[in-house]
Parts: structure tokens; sequence; C-alpha cells
């Protein structure tokens, strides 16, 4: 495990103070050019070289015939040239005495023949002057702490606490938007390309030690150092969640993996166990994907797989309890104490089962306050889900009828909401329990957004939730069978 | 199997010219009063009277103090009054000669006791006076094409062609704004409550002959009539796919639902036949449901399960291929032939495997034109699945460069993409196979929003179209299946 941040050859590739970019010109057209355009929209900070044969300035910023001309040695060299000059291109930054590079390039290992024979000479030039190099066929990274983004889309969103390394771009690039609606950001995101020197587990160790990661996203197409993959999980998985989406195990996703990066892909079931022993949490899709980081990422863990759902229509409680029970969680009964404490706050018609149904609530302040928390301190239970209906305009037709004047009904629903939402994030930091929400509205209205605001997930339906909630029941299952081993192992020791 | 919707009992009540809403007042916290709100504001066209004990007009209309007092006979009364009064408000229906009703006062046989007894004298009260009843303990119904909606909520949305039929009155009115989100709206969709006569079987049997309805969508949390549902379904099926959502098979699915409606729900394994022998497709959550809705009901049947899929990014094409490939579709290599016919359309870096990773177009036109257009004539491929991705800048910069003054921009930019959704929603009817998008951007932005007014379903990620996809397809071999069936049964006929 690295001891710090610092030591690992990825940390000046995130956090460059010069950045030499091969390939930027004046044709938007040219992805080099689309490369700073990202860079320059996030508001890189550092020095930036534009280098091209031909430009005399590009984008505002004095361009240079080659890395040799360049007037210091940048942090970091980003190749964006044609195929036929890339190793070319890595020769004369190693000449320069530049020590880290992100080739973007493509048409090596992924396309075969020829391929495979300059794959080797560009890693061949990297031992030469000991350069560090992401790719080739890569995107490169994004870090938005460092106002650092070298791909080709624009980051959106705020900086956040998902770490992520993929073998594929686009899990890096055309998340920036999706990952952005549910409040979320990259700590880090990486894209290893053909992974010639640094891979994915590399990736890996420096987001177990980086400091604004709290929850480690992997996209895999095939692991190629099997045994150190493991190995690093393990040392990570007890201080942070490690979440993969491995698509290699089905005919349909292996070919297309090949095809891809020339990842070789393995049975389904040698990466279960791969993913198994190394306290991963594998999931089957993107949406679960990032899911699972959103529970992970902004909520207590939960002590165990027991759930109670709270609900105020029958049907989405049912649908929800359906799902979460296939999704291997535990639905218990209420206690004794806790059907007592709720009873002055239901109707009549309300079941206390689990789910709770209150069917509908005497006064709506109790759902997110009293009953919430009477839940919350039930023995029985390690996490919540709460259904989540916002109909606008009945909100805005009680408010009339409080008196509140038409015009401060916005402003007074939008406080209404938020102090809600606060007092629910409040009640899973003193209970040290995760809440949940799931609805069939839009995320963007009402008490839903400020829910989100306030760090709580809330899902689009229950099938996400119940499968969020079993990655994070299962998670804490994982690191529970590691520290289990691993107090085996040492036991093992003490006695031998 | 009725010969026409006019046959039904349901046709009244789904087309009433005059109504009765008993328990509507001035009270805007009264149900009766909610549901009024709702049948105005969507424009009720027949006549409404209002029964309350001692209201004179309730919102702009004259109240009667009982039905009894009313100037005509209603087409149909809906009763939401207090339970202790249901039974007697039933009785005054039969005695003025009103021979429908839809009956929303809970507290029956879902609350046991007292309650199943009360049920018992609703059904004979209603026997006696020979009137046909939904509940109690329902929400009623909604038939936006004859600006009908007796529900609690809003209807949103355009009219539609899912014909719904519910045990939980949540899954008709909480979802009007959901489905309205995919350009969705129902047919008619009907919440049955405790179906102490009319039963979720006689709403499937008149959306089986209802013009509107193209697809129908159970909610189930048990059937009573199991034998009778076979026979229905069955004879629906042929011409019309019906999808199923049980959540009774599963623990915390069976205790929920038994709360919730009282319905005694049975094993999984035994509604997974029942579903299986009606040609019914079954799912497993509320977004796999309307999804499945939305493609069987808007899109041509595929011939079988062989699908291809159409990329210009790796990733999202592995991903949609290991999620297709999970939910049992096939994705067969293309014929030589195809990949002839796009050689001049894709650069050297694309994979012509299945995916079709394009990794970019030369010309974007391409993409959704002859691209699409050599795949769908491809003869192994059934169906298209196509990757989208809209980033509105990119498609702002491009139309900046070719000349289009700034202001045009917007204009041209949806003619664009609705003349490219209108040439693919053409090229589906001429070659008469699915095409169905995937995306992880927002479904309002760009070409993807001008897809779904097309009528062509875009999916929020790989695992819902594979999921959609898979249930299209399962629905042509169960009527296969049926078919089959029938002719083996026909030719057993001849033989004896």
């Amino acid at each position: 495990m690295l001891k710090s941040i610092k030591d690992s050859p990825l940390y000046p590739m995130a956090h460059p103070e010069s950045i030499a970019i091969c390939g930027a010109s004046n044709s938007v057209n040219a992805m080099g050019t689309v490369l700073l355009m990202s860079l320059q929209l996030l508001g890189f900070e550092g020095s930036i070289y534009p280098v091209h044969p031909r430009e005399k300035t590009v984008r505002g910023l004095t361009a240079y015939r080659s890395v040799l001309d360049l007037p210091e040695v940048p942090d970091l060299a980003i190749l964006v040239v044609p195929t036929q000059v890339g190793v070319q291109t890595l020769d004369e930054c190693g000449r320069k005495g530049i020590k880290h590079a992100i080739v973007v390039t493509a048409g090596f290992r992924e396309v075969g023949g020829r391929g495979i024979a300059l794959e080797n000479e560009l890693t061949a030039v990297a031992k030469t002057y000991g350069i560090s190099f992401i790719g080739p066929n890569c995107i490169g990274l994004a870090n938005p702490y460092h106002k650092l983004n070298t791909t080709f889309m624009e980051y959106e969103g705020p900086p956040g606490f998902i770490g992520m390394a993929s073998q594929s771009g686009s899990f890096v690039t055309q998340m920036f938007n999706y990952i952005s609606k549910f409040g979320l950001g990259f700590s880090t995101a990486f894209s290893v390309g053909n992974e010639a020197q640094i891979d994915i587990v590399d990736c890996m160790e420096y987001l177990g030690v980086c400091p604004h990661t709290k929850v480690i996203a992997l996209y895999v197409e095939g692991i190629r150092r099997g045994r150190r993959f493991v190995e690093t999980a393990r040392s990570i998985v007890p201080r942070k969640p490690i979440v993969a989406l491995y698509v290699g195990g089905s005919e349909g996703g292996k070919r297309a993996g090949f095809s891809h990066t020339g990842a070789m892909a393995g049975p389904d079931r040698l990466y279960d166990g791969i993913f198994r022993q190394s306290g991963v949490v594998r999931v089957h899709s993107v949406t679960e994907l990032y899911d699972a980081c959103w529970v992970l990422g902004s909520l207590p863990k939960p002590g165990g797989n027991r759930l109670v759902i709270q609900t105020h229509s029958g049907g989405p409680g049912a649908v929800a309890a359906d799902s979460c029970g296939r999704a291997g969680l535990d639905l218990p009964p209420l206690s004794e104490e806790t059907k007592e404490k709720l009873a002055p706050y239901i109707p009549h018609t309300a079941s206390i089962q689990n789910p709770v149904d209150l069917t509908f609530t005497k006064n709506p302040l109790d759902y997110f306050g009293t009953i919430l928390k009477a839940l919350l301190e039930e023995n029985n239970a390690d996490m919540l889900l709460v259904y989540l209906l916002m109909v606008p305009r009945i909100a805005e037709q009680t408010m009339l009828e409080l008196g509140v004047p038409e015009d401060r009904i916005p402003e007074q629903l939008r406080k209404l909401h938020d102090g809600m939402a606060g007092s629910v994030a409040d009640l899973i930091q003193s209970h040290g329990k995760p809440i949940v929400g799931y609805t069939f509205r839009s995320l963007d209205e009402g008490i839903i957004k400020h829910f989100i605001e306030r760090g709580i997930p809330v899902f689009p339906g229950h099938e996400r939730a119940a499968r969020a909630l079993a990655a994070m029941a299962r998670y804490v299952r994982l690191r529970e069978k590691l520290a289990a081993g691993e107090s085996d192992a040492s036991a093992k020791g003490k006695a031998a």
C-alpha cells in the first residue's frame, strides 16, 4: 500500500503545474484542440503549451513546433497526435526530460497486427527515459479539485467523492453529466486505455489513499495483474468501498470488450471469485455502479442487512418490499416498543407491519420527523427506505390555506423542504444509520431535490433503491469477512 | 371474450354522461372534494352532482343532500363517504335506480373483522339492485379519451395506449406524471381495490377490446379467479400484449400486499406458471412494467430475439452487449453482405462486430441514415439497439462553423433533430423491425427528445433497454407458443 498519494507516479499527472498538449491546433475538429478547450473551460491554473508542427498560436496561447522547443520541462505531456508519430513524439518528450505522459493517441494493440509492435516500441521508449504514462488509446484523467480535465468533454457538476478507474474512456467523460444530475462528482477519474504501462491496479492504489475519494468505482473489461489486484483491493476495502462493473463474463460483453481495448476477459465465475476475494462489490450496470457509489460515499454504513420501509402508499410499499427481498435484504417485523411509540402518530387505517404503510399522515411533518425517528431507533432495523411522493400543487394548495401569501409560497416551500431534509440528514448522522429515499417523481422537484442536496440519496424507482441498499449491505459483509480472514491469519501467525 | 367494449359493465363507468359524487364538499381536505377537482381539471363534459348532507353548492355546482334528491338518474355514482355510511349510500343509489358505482370508501375487508361483514353487506346491496361496482377501497378510474378522471390526482400528459388494471390505486394515480415523462399516457386505467365484485380479470377483458389500448399493464397482488384469468389472457394475447408486475411471491411482497388489499398471494413459481400459461410477460418492477409497455405499444414486433447494437463508444457498447446477453437476447455476427455495405461509411478504427462500434462517424448524418438502414436490412437482426450521445454544445459549435447565424441555431437544430428522428421512425415502419435507443443523458434534450416525440423509445441506461427488448422478444415467443398450442388442440380435435 502507498504511504502517501505523493508516492504514486499518478500524483504528478493528476496535479501538474505545467502541461504540453501535442496535437492541439486551431481546428475544433482536432481532438487535441477539444481537449485543450476542456482544460481551459475548467479553469486550469498552470501553464499550457500547445505543441503543433505548423501553428504559431493556439486559442490565445503561444504554440511550439516540438516539445524540444518548450521554455521549460512541463510536468505532463499529453499526446493527441497521429499514430505514426506517437512513438517519435514520446521520444522527444524523453529527450526533453519530461517524466509523465498521457498517450491519447490510438491505433496500438487494440487494432492488432502492426499496432502490437508499435505499442511495444512506445513502452520501450518510456523505459529508456524513465517516463510514466497512461494509455495509449485512453482519454486521460479528470481531477476537478486541481481544475484539471484532459478529456474531450466538458467537466460538469461539482468536484465529488467518487474515484473512478475505467478501461473505457466513455465511462469517464460520458458520466460527467450523468452523475452531476444526482449532485455527485468525481474526486479523480482515470481512463487507462490499453494499460501498456500504468494499469487499473495503479489507479485503484492511488484512489485508495486519495483524501477526496470516499468510494472507488471500477469499469473492468479484463484484469491483467490478478494477484496484485486482489492484494491492493484487500488493503483498501477495510477503509474504503470498491465497486466494480465487469462485462467480460458474458459472450456479448467479452466480444465487445476485446474489440474495444483488446483486454482478455475471463469467465464470469472467475471474476466473481476475484471480486469476492478482494472484498469488491460487483454490479451489472452503469446505473447500479453509480447508485452503489452514491449510497456508499454519502451514508453511514449499516450494521447488517435488516431494512424497514416507510410509505404512505400501499402499492409502492409492496413493490419495494418485493424488490428488497429479492435483492437479499431482510425485512424484520417491528418491535412492540416501536409500535407503541408510533401509535399516537398514525391513523387507524395504517399498517404497522414492515413496510410501515401510514396510508396518510395526520400531520405531514411527522413523516420526516417523529415517525422516521421512531423507526431509526428500532433495534431490528439497520437501515431505512422511505417513499417520497411530492405533488407540488398539493403543497402549494396547503400553504395557501394556511394563509401564506401567494408570492411568498415558493420561498416558504423551499424553506420548509430544506428544513425537513436538513433534519433527516441530522437524524442520519446522530443515529449512524443510513436512510435512502425512492420515488416515481422527478429528482429535481420539491423535497426530493432538497434531500439530494443534503446528501441523502433518492432513487427513481424501488428496484434501484433495493439494489443500492443491498450493495451497501454487501460491502459491510465483505469487509467483515476480510477482517475475520485477517485475524484468522494473524492468529495462525501467532500460533506458529 | 367480449364482442364489443359496450358489452362490458365497465363501459358505462368509463363513459358516463352524468356522475354523482357522494362525499364532495367545500373542504379541500376531503377526498371527495379532491376527486371532484381532478374531474373538473381534466374538463369532464357531462353533468356532475355533488352529494353532501350539509353543502348547498360545491365548487360552483348545486349540491344535493342525497342521491335520492338528484334531478336525474346519473350513469355513475362515486362513493367517497365515511365507512359507516357506505352501505346505506349504495342502498340509496340502488333505490334511485343507479346501476354503476365506484366505491372509493375504505375500511372493508382490508381491515379484517367487522370490515369483512361490511363488505358482504355492500355486495348484497349491489346484488339486490343489480348494481355493478368497482371497489371498495379503490380510487376508481381514468379514461382521458372521455376526459374522465375519478382519482385524487390530476391527470398529466396525453391520452395514450396503455390500458392499466391495478390492485393498487397508487399505480394509477402516481403513474400519471411518471409515464407522461416518456410521452406516454393511459388509454383507460382501473384501480380495482378489494374487488368485491368487479375484478382485475373484468378490467383485462374490457381493455382487451378497448380500441385505444395497444398494450395491457397489470399490477397484481393476488389473482382470485385463476382459471378465468388464464382463459381471458389467452384470448387477448394473440392480438395485444399483456405485461404483469406481481409482488406477492416474495416474503416481503406477500406481507405488504396482504395488509394492503387483503389479497392472498401465492408462491412465486405458481404465478410464474399462471403467467406463462396465459402468455403474459412477467416483470419485476414498476420501471420494467412501463418500459415493456413502451416498446410493446409503440414498435413493430421483432421476428425473434436476435439483436444488433450500434454505438460510437466502446464502453457503452460493451455494457449493452453484456446486459442484452444476460437478458437472454442473441447478438449474432453481421453477414458479409452487411459488412460490405457498411465499409464506405465507417472509419478504419471502427469494429464491425456486434456491437458495431463506429468509434466516430465520418458524417454524423450516416449514423441515423445509411448505417442504421444497412443494419436494419441485416437478415441476422430482428431488432436494433442504438446508443445516443448528444452533447448540445458540440452540435451548436458545429452549426456555428457551418456558418449558421447564432440566433437561428436553436431552430436549425430542432429541425435537424426532428428530421433525423422522423427518418428513423420511417425506417422502423418501412422495415417492420423495432429500433430502441439508450443513453446516459437526459431524455428531454436534443435528438433524444425528438426520438421520444416520434414514438421511438429511448431508455436511460443499457439495462433498462436490454430488459425492454427482452420483454418484446418474450411476448413474441409466448404468442407463438399460444398459437402452436391452439393449432395442436385443433389438430387433436380433428383427429378425434
